[in-house]
């Protein structure tokens, strides 16, 4: 019963199935389960929700063979993909506090071959700071859009760009805004029309769907 | 134990207190007892939430003496106060099903002497509605806002106008909208700095605020 | 105060900006005030959640005006879109409950020039009745799944199909599923990477999100 | 007022009346209360949430007198039950993190003498994972299934095993999914016949509920 | 599109991979598309939650094909299988207002051929009324046990039986309780070993987990 | 298994063990099964929920031998018992639209022998209505305090009374207030000591606990 | 805005308005604070929630004139009142982990002068460890009881027993009893008659409550 | 990626836009991006939810350019307005726990050339304490009231003050009150009229409101 690597079972087909591989989720995983899933890995592996902790837990070894970003809590085991061209996706923060989560976004698109440009801190109550960028966002194929608070970002672009919309809700806020509940069920009923959303600070989800829409001819 | 008479106690002094006086919440009474309080008032009283079906409940006598309108679902009983000037007050809405708030708050200043412009359907989701009538928005003290759904409304114009702001949320939308706590939790959690909230389809209570503002010196 | 044309002010630029024009959501307002915007309508429109109740209660002008359909609740004034070839998009349904949902998305990719074909009745119970239509739904571009309950089925989907999937909790169920949120958390928590979601019976907004992938060239 | 030995009573009868003895769930307790019951005991004892602290925190005789698992946070007082004959019951887990919650219905099955077969990480986005494990999960009296997330697996595997089956929700997660509420209303809500449910986190009550199955002539 | 029998797909297999076939919920279906189903059924077949509405909207032929209960709103398609003994489970229910719920269970088992025994209002305020069937239920091998509002009695009972207690909340009960969320809650937290629930009023599915456990020979 | 005799069982001996008898709550129950107990009945008794509908779908007989109040919705069958002297007990409501609840305990204690004052519509919001009943209430030995909305005046009246204080939320409200939840949440967090509470809408079980208060020697 | 003597007002006239006096809460205190309310003390004084911490880093003169009690965290600063007889109240806990509030109500009984008995882990899992104190519980005219989890222990005993029941529930317990919202809607449901509630794990509440009772002539 | 300026746009027009500038919320920024924003600041700027763990992680110099208040968390870079003469508005406390509340309000409003008047710990279960406040309370133009758990004061000062009463519902409390839901709901349900909120223990929005007010000519 003690066995650790009877516990996890990769889902190596998936990328044949779906267009991209599986991630290693972990923040449920000791640090000897995560070792023992980098031990027994061939090909390239992307690591999310990596904290600081779990990383410094790793044996010297096992940190030596990641790119491993704090901020997001991403690792990269192995070569990221090839970028294949130009930019199609960005992602946008309302605040400076939603750039954690967008960076996760960023590297998984990264890692799965594809840049993506980060527009910070464009948040509504601000408006000019979002307006004199627009231009660029209205050129891309997908906006994923990180909002915490009242999420207020996601409609207004959903009023003024053509493309695909993710919004990822974030945990960021306080009192009725802590855990981002009231920024994903904003998201929800948004009275703009097309939006799209993913669980709270799931900027991984968020960037995972993108991969989808890129991936279509 | 059944005299109608004993079960209400007008609080006759509270305009004294306030500035303004008590009105008739008729939501949660039946046509016997709204019709005591009418019988028994002396000075002009306001009512609200008085449905359709309970209008037509009240003796023909009772109806004559009000000034009704269904959208709002008030009644004035005796003349409103003298109107103090011109409008100091605009009543905006994010969606044209926000109407019966919006027109609830313009009544209760109507009926305290103070004029209100209705501005409806502005929502975020087509901006440049919004952005038509904001030289009109930043002239006024108050501006109540009445959005549901997410209520995006109130932040976007938090950041733009000087004026105090009171977000009303309404009830308006359906799934995780439905009741009006997403638009009250998106409007508290706002990145926009002062926007002030009252309960969910609160418009008198949005007007009883701004009388308070209005009054001051 | 009482003119109903001043209460709604249509996005009329809203397909220049983003591709598809503005839907008129009936659920709550009028007869006269969705009356009105009819009479007011230049271009062809799509009317939402318009119960048979508020249907009936338009003219017999405006009824005869729309092409309607009850079981969606969807009513098309004006010509839809000429078809834009074969369907690229697949809506799938977990039960026999969930029908009137996915056929508010196949209703709205129709009249935006979209075909869509409707799958019902497959949820995981009875894995079988998924499996032997696998092929079908690999090849589309997009598949909208509507669910309620557990809502298990988009999860399954999100580990077998490469296309972007976009899962509608829907509001079918009793106990802790009544009203949709079990089916909502159960999608946004999927273990199966890159699905995304809207509101509760949101098929419009599911169909929109499509309308957005399949804009992309 | 002050005496520890008061503070507890024994249910010494259980196991007669109801086929199991009475466990020791020292999530609540301090380490002195623990202590107390195991210098107390007479016959071996299961003492379950005992985690890593409160155990270092028991003087050595006590704890030599444990046979202690630190996954599953259980420990034996005093020998087990003698094993009667093959595992009747298997413990699936949706994930590697539900793996502890496995492990305690694994060891209270242990501790009354039934053998069971842990099948971990074999979750619906990766089907074939689960189909190939089906014939051995098809020939168990009882499946016991631990699931946070979404909690897909237990729908899924409700329309294929004729066994009982007992789903425990897990707190594995983020966003809506912390905490186990979305696992456990999901699996409420299935849709998939006769599938019951225990306590998020509740591998012990599973496990208990099981010997009340395996109990059965 | 409008093909009602498009819209199910009888997942008649079932019986043969899990022991008992699927049976209609009624409760989100048309009158039209229940009807389709009767009409394209071969096999005997079970409906739930069928209410009197629904069931006199039939057509007179459909209605004379089933054996109708309106209390526990259940019909009966064809003949129900064979009685196989004496009842060997027990529904048990807390008060006079879960009787509904209680008898949903019965029919349920006595469609797939096991008897049952109804045992009503023996809450726990007043416990002799519960004490003096105790010898009675303890020689059950199932008992299924119906309770609103607190949901006191399958925790007494759960300390007190050796058979498979699986408790079914109901949504008995007002302010609080309503809904029947109280309910399963303090069944889920019970601190009684082994109890087993399903979603509230769910009778159907409680007798459908009895008939797992009364097939395991 | 149609007997709807068997499906009551009167818990005859509640007086002689708690010091008052067993009421019938009316709201789950059908027509027939009230008219059952009626007939059954031997002692006097109390009906509580007894809504008009219900009522008015009794027999004739039955209806004659009930002294029945529409307000509170309270019937008695048979005669109450004698007055045990002076009003020892008050009965206070916040608003007008608690009066319902507020005479569901008087009645409650009025059968079982106890007189009480009502004191209707002395809400925080005009004071003096509240502080010129003041002495009068302390005199009380319980006073019980029907209030929805935010339910601030129990815990001003816990400030300034030595008698035992029970709220009863109410329903009252909309909003966040709908349902009686806030007024419930308040009461329990009440800043005034020794606050007791009961569920919304509770007025009979206010009055059973002033009872269990009065019946102390 | 410094001065830390004028954060609080001490309300010097509670006893005689309402028979006991004010005691410090001091959760949300910082120790400047508590310690500038010893220092300003004049009569003896009640704190309550005085964790270790907190009492660590008082001076060691204002440690001194405390009578602590770690496991209640309660504090005595002066001599209680003298003893007013045998103990009238009884304090009940459904397990082990329960004690500390429980200790929290005899304690604040105890600064008021009046004994208490403590019945602890009597929960209704083991029926037979209440039933054996029915007697002595009889005779009591207030039971205060502490119970978590499902809290079933209340209406167990609130039928049979014909004092004050007081029913505290904690925040024992995990998953959906975390917190101890389970325990308190259980209580609020309960179907046993006269049960009053206070505010989770508010053991000196509940016993203010009793003082009420207690006071009563 | 890591370009750390890149992450924050000031939006520094906003003084000019609404009146009053931009604050830094601190909570959710690590000290890196704090002391960017400190290096690039130009005007005076305020911090809000500066802890003293991440006050201490500055470096020196930007400690020593900062006016702390570790009570409120909040810090003045630069010199703060003139002040405008007296103190019009009142800063209220129900208890000593919402003192560092009601001083983040006072702060940013001394930050803005304001004085205020901090009366604390005068909530409604001494009702002396705060009535020999009101006539200092209804001089002031704004009031802004600070009140936790069952949150009465507002309501009891909304039917005694003329002016503009701004509620701040506190984190306050435990069990039911815990985080300030309750307070929150119980502000929002007020039956006193015209009193507003903003979200849970947000001192700062208050202060920005009462901005917006004073600013009014």
């Amino acid at each position: 019963m003690n066995d650790i690597a009877s516990e996890f079972v990769l889902d190596e087909a998936r990328a044949g199935r779906i267009g991209f591989g599986e991630a290693v989720f972990c923040a449920g995983k000791s640090p000897a389960q995560i070792g023992a899933i980098l031990d027994s890995a061939g090909a390239p592996m992307l690591l999310t929700r990596l904290d600081p902790e779990r990383h410094g837990a790793l044996t010297r070894e096992q940190q030596a063979q990641l790119d491993y970003d704090p901020v997001s809590r991403t690792a990269f085991s192995g070569a990221p993909a090839a970028l294949r061209g130009a930019a199609r996706t960005a992602v946008v923060t309302a605040g400076t506090s939603d750039v954690p989560v967008a960076r996760e976004a960023v590297r998984t698109l990264r890692f799965n071959g594809h840049d993506a440009a980060l527009v910070a801190d464009v948040g509504v109550a601000g408006l000019w700071r979002l307006l004199r960028r627009l231009e660029e966002l209205r050129a891309m194929q997908v906006v994923i859009v990180a909002a915490g608070m009242d999420a207020a970002l996601p409609s207004v672009l959903g009023g003024l760009l053509p493309g695909v919309i993710i919004a990822v809700p974030t945990s960021v806020g306080y009192g009725v805004a802590a855990g981002g509940q009231a920024a994903l069920n904003a998201i929800l009923a948004s009275c703009a029309p097309g939006i799209v959303t993913v669980n709270i600070d799931n900027g991984y989800g968020a960037a995972c769907a993108a991969l989808r829409v890129l991936g279509t001819p």
